[in-house]
């Protein structure tokens, strides 16, 4: 077998063995196929893409590349919530309180932030004293105990993916449906949970700028889930604008506590409802959405959602007050108003330029080595739809420094669309795919 | 400018501006940018193509990597024919002798064979005592005095295209038009001649298996000569059979000899002759190729064409009397005489099948390390068309070493297609296309 066979078959669309997908990817991990040979075959797929069969097995090749996390003693019915990234994503903190009032487990690898987009490990590192499992055990003892377990990625899951991902980064291979499908779910897959839900984010400030490839996407990752036996379902969301009202790390922490205490953001607040539904769908405890959707609201309003959320910070060191007494948290020292010059109806705010309006101001990573000031931050004012006048607030600026301060109300302003004539509010949810559920 | 932004917007379909193509090219070179890069953007460019602006900087891109040939004090119409290879391709020493005959140069640089396919520069060795120009200033040298100036092919032309090609070997990026285009004539172009004839082979012993391919290369190439304001004309030829009866060395300098002569096989007659005739109209001697075969006719009958071949083997060192004693070239010991074991017609002759069956004796290289054994190789006795009986010699084995005979049998014989029905000879020009002759 001769890594240049595979390359061409791939470019002339044939469908690949396993035993040819398999050579060409353990030999790319063990150095044995060159960079230069796997960058042209990444863009063969681009161009041919892969069928059902080859996906499961490049998926299956990827998730034993590396450590696979079984969670053998765990006493909970798991499900990992896994989102393609966006601004304002503060779904999994609001999740893990809501999913243990049900006694779901919530076991999942998160990120931290880079560029315009926060992780969601950054965003509890705002709590003081807040720290992490950092083994298998510990993760398993955190999700017995509080429901609630989330660690932060490790190398050792899916080291093939890391590998191929820096040389999609430089080879303009990223944007290809089956690479992306194949990248995320391997490292799902990695970790064996009863349930997966994938939110895929469309829009603007998404990987998926429209519906069709968020679609497809969710598609191709169904497909790759059900070939592994795995119980999964999709639910494609809005990122033409962030996801709630506060993009940061401090402000999200609070908005995700507000919203268990049902007082969160209209978009949030379905988008946690749906997610929370999906997941009992998935456990079998209810047969439709609307009677998880009131099943969420009666925890939410008996105080039990928060009370969980409560007791896993608590459990990972930090101060459970922290959810009345939200001045625990840093807070930043100053406050700017952001004021519009137009008056009309909000018709759109670009996700990608809030996230860099934060970012700017430490809220997030431009490089890997940037340290984040977990209290700075914008918390919008209006959304898309909201009738606005000249000179009214539409976003508020948390900052320390004056000195990005300009650049971050540039941001800002650029963001918001102003039209003059009127415009309805966006929905956040715009597709549910299940398979097998 | 980053090479990432270049590959995607190939990958993309985007026109590349001359500066993206020299900054990517330039910097693959001095070797800033990757292979890794630069494969991923060959596949890209498999799939996307090359418009005629990008590759008329693609290929001077090429062309001004490395040493350029002017043939300053060159005293003659200068033409370089050159051949996209084929089995039995002994064109090169034929046309030296013609062109010559009408006072026009050839000045151009020859390969080595590899594979199943044959080099000039190796059947030239076959004459004792032979040698070739080493320095530019020897090859206008030789080119003065005898009208033919061939030299091996340098490192110093177009280096670019050397660690290209070495790259797109093994990267599955070797059959796409623009990039076999580019790389052709970025070597004929860095060698300044007044016109420029390509033979394109067609057939199943050629790199273009179709007629399609093979004039979309002809028409990719003619543009990009015009582009450079050369005048340039190509030819699409036969390779579903070897051209001419002897496959080898030796074999095919006694060939190209008895052509000069008028005793040379249909084929590989009408071709040198049409070459010819272009190269007559092209230096503006005739104004159609009828009258341009003519007058080869003429200096073939003549002897003029076979003097001037005997004055450049002398010229080069060879003993000129072997166009009259073939004994004096390197002759094989022994000869096997292959009969067929059907009767009917010959309906087809593997090229590729007969070039090994030569290569396996050691008439050409398996692998560049391999010496030659010149007087080695294959005597064709049957061409498609032919009728031929049940024993009957289709083709004469010359080999001195009995260990590879049956294997070379073996070809023989799987090469050979023998229809029931009647089956008529393959012409061997297809098709002539011009621009600005």
């Amino acid at each position: 077998m001769r890594a240049v066979d595979i390359i061409q078959d791939k470019r002339d669309g044939k469908i690949l063995s396993s035993e040819k997908i398999s050579f060409f990817l353990d030999g790319y991990l063990k150095g044995e196929i060159p960079d230069y040979q796997m960058s042209a075959f990444l863009m063969a797929v681009y161009f041919k893409g892969m069928n059902k069969e080859e996906l499961k097995i490049f998926t299956e090749t990827m998730v034993n590349s590396g450590e696979v996390i079984k969670f053998e003693g765990i006493n909970k019915f798991l499900i990992d919530k896994h989102s393609t990234g966006g601004v304002g994503d503060k779904t999994t903190i609001a999740l893990g309180g809501l999913f243990a009032s049900f006694d779901i487990g919530t076991a999942k690898l998160s990120g931290r932030g880079l560029g315009h987009t926060g992780g969601t490990i950054d965003k509890f590192e705002s709590i003081k004293g807040f720290s992490f499992p950092e083994t298998k055990e510990e993760l398993i003892r955190m999700t017995n105990i509080t429901g609630t377990g989330v660690m932060p990625a490790s190398d050792k899951i899916v080291p093939l993916d890391k590998k191929l991902y820096a040389l999609r980064d430089v080879t303009a291979t990223v944007q290809s449906i089956p690479l992306i499908a194949s990248s995320i779910m391997s490292k799902k897959l990695a970790i064996y949970t009863d349930g997966l839900i994938l939110d895929v984010k469309v829009g603007s400030g998404a990987f998926m700028k429209n519906i069709e490839e968020a679609r497809g996407l969710a598609k191709t990752m169904l497909d790759i889930g059900n070939s592994f036996g795995r119980k999964v379902a999709a639910v494609l969301t809005n990122m033409d604008e962030p996801l709630g009202l506060a993009v940061g790390n401090s402000n999200e922490v609070i908005e995700a506590i507000e919203t268990l205490k049902g007082r969160g953001p209209e978009d949030f607040t379905e988008l946690v409802e749906t997610l929370t539904a999906m997941a009992l769908m998935i456990k079998g405890d209810v047969k439709d959405l609307e009677t998880g959707k009131l099943k969420v609201k009666e925890v939410i309003e008996s105080g039990k959602a928060i009370k969980h959320l409560k007791d896993f910070i608590e459990y990972a060191g930090g101060d459970p007050n922290l959810t009345e007494n939200y001045s625990l948290l840093p807070m930043a020292k100053k406050e700017f108003l952001v004021r519009t010059e137009n008056s009309g109806w909000v018709s759109g705010i670009e996700a990608e330029k809030v996230g860099k309006a934060g970012m700017v101001l430490g809220a997030g990573r431009a490089t890997k080595k940037d340290i984040i000031d977990h209290s700075v931050g914008v918390v919008l004012n209006k959304k898309t739809g909201d009738e606005v006048e000249v000179g009214e607030v539409i976003a508020k600026i948390q900052y320390n420094d004056d000195k990005n301060l300009n650049s971050s109300i540039k941001f800002i302003k650029e963001a918001f669309k102003i039209s003059k004539e009127k415009v309805l509010p966006k929905k956040v949810i715009f597709e549910i795919h299940t398979i097998n559920i």
